[in-house]
């Protein structure tokens, strides 16, 4: 499964690893990247993370057969456009990106003829973003969603499904819609609260803030995460999202109204349903 | 500062530990223990956590110096009632209690004269309970809020401040109210958002939670905490929690037009705000 030449489009954490992941087992001859900022791609380059790299995107896509798109997802549509006609035919393009659904559709529809988009999702993102922190393990026993179609390319799905599971990723095959149904329950809905939990120390007194334990401090990790990636990830799967809103804004009302009615026992009824779901993807304190 | 008789009414994580950290110093003649579960005070003196223990509260309560209420926070004011007519006089109680405010001085107002009552938070717990987790150095490095009030005996506080200090806490002397209102904030707000977002999940597919990754598990690991315990928390301090959850509501609110809206812009300003805030607490991801 040797790859001539492989094109990381955004060499960021993500981008980087994978990168660095295809050096560690010589899987490909030559890694070109694409990114915005000529200094970033000059740091993967003298780390060995990428071969060579340009500006120019339709330069670094052109020749490859393996084109990844690592950029944030909200310009993964108008990338695609943007290379699609200097695609190679045979080859194989694939996005890294937390949202699948109706951009798999979109991004599958872009292709030109014998260039085999196939949709994937590597759970290995971090609030930590940027090359600084890329390696090579880094999808070493993280869970990979591949999202095919019915219009997906087998051959290209195997190569790629066999090329995660090299890195070390448990894959598994989700329908697109799905797959947001569930990231967007998983991880896009805590995204969201994190940021507005803290958005809401800050309006009531972010002073309070050199007050936070631990609690507070896991609770809103995730609001370190940067504002860009996030932001195009909600706003693609809003759809979703804005029915998981729904149903949290009548949790968070009806433990208000028990809170007004002081009703302990009720209290007590909702805080252990939770403790008890929660119980089922383990205690990982620190 | 030795203690002739100490009595830790509770022998949970905190009384426990606070125990241990004074068998450590050598600090107390006897400590005892009372508890409703007779098996976990068996198991408390065989760790030599507490030197006896006794289901009679009176017993336990009535030759001590120091009384240490931790219990969960519901039951100190009937417990403060019952045990009050046999205090000795010239003894302290304390409580160990995540909520202060008006609690503070109910159970202030309960005491006969000349025994000294005197608030202390130490922030210390966590989502694991029960004496298995109890340790001597639970305290070091933690902050502890002490709340003194105008009546609050000078020698008695500087007695509780010191052994604190002495267990290695970062004292810190708050107003009650104003303590409510920033661990309201800091603390019980972000438990109810955790059990909500849990639910929410129940509520959507609960098999979704095998989906969760670590920002999941970090977002809601304080859900894993006691219902009791916290259902006691957030109905003591449910005036500060009603306003704080409008807050939060309103927060999730503007988040949800604006994803209708697909406010790309916006949505970023109001992730950057949180990033910023956030990032003054340290990034302790793990």
């Amino acid at each position: 499964m040797k790859l001539n030449r492989v094109a990381i489009i955004g060499v960021g954490l993500i981008g980087a690893s994978f990168g660095l992941a295809l050096k560690e087992r010589g899987l490909a001859d030559e890694i070109y990247g694409f990114g915005r900022n000529e200094d970033n791609l000059k740091k993967a380059k003298a780390r060995g993370i990428i071969d060579a790299y340009s500006t120019d995107i339709t330069k670094v896509s052109s020749s490859a057969d393996l084109v990844v798109l690592a950029t944030p997802v909200g310009v993964f549509v108008e990338i695609a456009r943007e290379i699609s006609p200097f695609l190679k035919k045979g080859s194989i393009v694939i996005d890294v990106g937390s949202v699948k659904g109706r951009l798999v559709y979109e991004l599958e529809s872009i292709m030109p003829e014998g260039v085999h988009y196939v949709g994937t999702h590597p759970i290995a993102g971090s609030d930590k973003s940027g090359i600084e922190y890329a390696r090579p393990d880094l999808f070493k026993d993280a869970r990979c969603i591949i999202t095919p179609t019915e219009k997906t390319d087998p051959e290209s799905l195997s190569f790629i499904l066999e090329l995660w599971k090299d890195f070390g990723c448990n894959v598994e095959l989700i329908d697109p819609m799905k797959h947001d149904e569930i990231y967007g329950a998983v991880s896009h809905l805590p995204h969201i609260i994190a940021y507005c939990l803290v958005n809401t120390i800050g309006q009531i007194d972010s002073e309070y803030i050199r007050y936070a334990g631990q609690g507070f401090k896991d609770t809103t990790r995730i609001a370190l995460s940067s504002p860009e990636l996030w932001r195009d990830i909600v706003v693609y799967n809003r759809d979703n999202l804005l029915k998981l809103l729904e149903v949290f804004e009548k949790n968070i009302e009806e433990l208000r109204r028990l809170l007004e009615e002081a009703s302990s026992e009720k209290i007590k009824e909702l805080f252990t349903k939770a403790q008890e779901l929660r119980r089922r993807c383990g205690n990982l304190s620190s």
